[in-house]
């Protein structure tokens, strides 16, 4: 059986080994991504960002529970340092996480590797089309909630929550950066702390002010939780199916998310296969280390360097 | 007078302006990076990162006060969506930051734009480069610290400062994870607060754990600091000060870290080129429209369909 058919047959080596090797751009993975494309487009992919502290995982971990208690099967991707399930957090939640791992019903995996090349945001990408096409029913993705690639990988989800804790001014100010529009659901976690109250309201003032929304159709909803306590889960998950019913509801609105959806997925997936291709050719060349030295040696700007080494490497039609 | 005379004779509104183009990839302004690069290599480039709330804002504007009365003068950058420096924070710190506007010796930016071509982390080296040849002294970069491009961006200082605060368990968590290898100097502000020990003696041991960093020759110090309140700022310069002559005081380290330093440079400056290039070339062609109407119709994959956009675009020997 070829690993195509492994992997929507539910496989969960094969599964394993498939992320693990487009993690690592293993060449071959990407003919299996092909092969699996029309398994996928059936899982709801689930975003969840916040920073670190506001208790993602335990989210994520209740989720998994009500879901499967629902009978539906469910996909994790960590791609949060902070979290358990990437191996980052403190041993207590790591060990708390493993009550999934007997649950053939329930895939975890961190997403982790990052380097010259950049290419989380693309393999995690691909990674939620393996469980799409493993046949998961859901695929939660984790992320950290500070930066463009938490953004970026946000966005590959049908519904994205941000996660918030009682009395951090500072990083709503920092959500209104950016991250605050990509947010169809606002989860306020350790709602029993005091100053809840008043980040409800703090969001709140904020999604007002954000008269795009109410064109858009969809207001985000602000709710409570205390995930630890295993408090507002129902109501989260509630809210994502009124936004998945609401995403669905009209073909048109329906045709232009999958669109929406489908041009930020090829624009990033470009952007990682010019970056990946171009740069390694170039960093393993002899003409790099030799216009690095001339740099070094102040006889030529990195400008006019960068320029040169560029243009060898594009068609010139496309300067 | 030319922009790059203009801006090595210190003209404001020539630096300003420059700057602005680089953020929005003017393409005049790169041949003007490439006149002005003869008159860089001068200034002192620290980098400041740490989550948002640690007072980051707050340890720069003291230290640009110090710096002055040493008769130093000093160029700021912002990339952070939660410094006042950038306008991202509240009202109260804005004002305060004002207090170096009308001082000429102080000359302060925020770096602000992303796109769909990134391209953040190169502006941001360019706009180093122009304080640099501006005739700064120093040059402060502060960003906020999660996230690859943060750690992209304070590689191009010479000397990097991780902030934090009492209390921020699960941030050591997150620093660990990238972040901690590019410390120089650890700063535990608002050491007033309960835990301030505790964090201090977390770092250090974090610190001790990585071997690599005793071969290198450093060991970064841990310091405590008030900035608020101006407690710890001249043992902060101090510190950068020694680690300044460490860098400097053999040849061969000199050298060394020149090369890593123009090595990342150059890769990040490729790196940018070619994305910003090829995508904005494929996405504005009608071939893209087209190819992804066929992947929204689920007539061919995205895998398939981005292979073929981009080997057009490639020279056949860069494959």
């Amino acid at each position: 059986m070829g690993i195509a058919e492994r992997v929507t047959s539910g496989d969960i080596r094969a599964v394993a080994r498939l992320i693990r090797d487009i993690d690592d751009k293993v060449p071959g993975a990407r003919e299996v991504l092909k092969d699996l494309y029309p398994s996928t487009g059936r899982a709801y992919v689930v975003g969840i960002t916040g920073a670190p502290g506001v208790g993602k995982s335990t989210l994520v971990d209740q989720m998994v529970t009500h879901l499967r208690k629902a009978g539906k099967t469910v996909g994790v991707l960590a791609v949060d340092p902070t979290s358990p399930f990437s191996g980052g957090a403190i041993l207590g939640d790591r060990v708390r996480m493993q009550r999934h791992s007997m649950d053939e019903g329930v895939f975890i995996r961190s997403m982790a590797t990052r380097g010259y090349f950049g290419g989380l945001t693309q393999s995690t990408r691909s990674a939620i089309d393996v469980l799409d096409a493993m046949g998961k029913d859901y695929v939660i993705v984790e992320t950290v909630g500070v930066g463009q690639d938490e953004v970026d990988i946000v966005q590959s989800a049908h519904t994205t929550i941000i996660m918030l804790i009682p009395g951090m001014g500072d990083d709503i100010q920092a959500l209104k950066a950016g991250i605050l529009e990509v947010g169809d659901i606002f989860v306020i976690n350790k709602a029993d702390r005091e100053g809840a109250d008043r980040t409800v309201s703090d969001i709140r003032l904020m999604i007002e002010m954000d008269e795009k929304r109410y064109r858009n159709g969809w207001k985000p909803p602000i709710l409570t939780a205390q995930a630890v306590s295993d408090i507002g889960i129902e109501e989260i998950l509630d809210e994502i199916e009124k936004h998945h019913k609401y995403l669905t509801s009209s073909p048109r609105r329906q045709s232009r998310v999958m669109y929406e959806k489908a041009r930020n997925d090829l624009v990033e997936m470009i952007k990682d296969r010019i970056v990946h291709e171009v740069l390694e050719d170039i960093i393993h060349s002899g003409e790099f280390e030799e216009v690095l030295q001339l740099i070094v040696e102040r006889k030529i700007d990195p400008y006019t360097a960068c320029d040169t080494i560029v243009s060898t490497r594009l068609r010139s039609g496309s300067k």
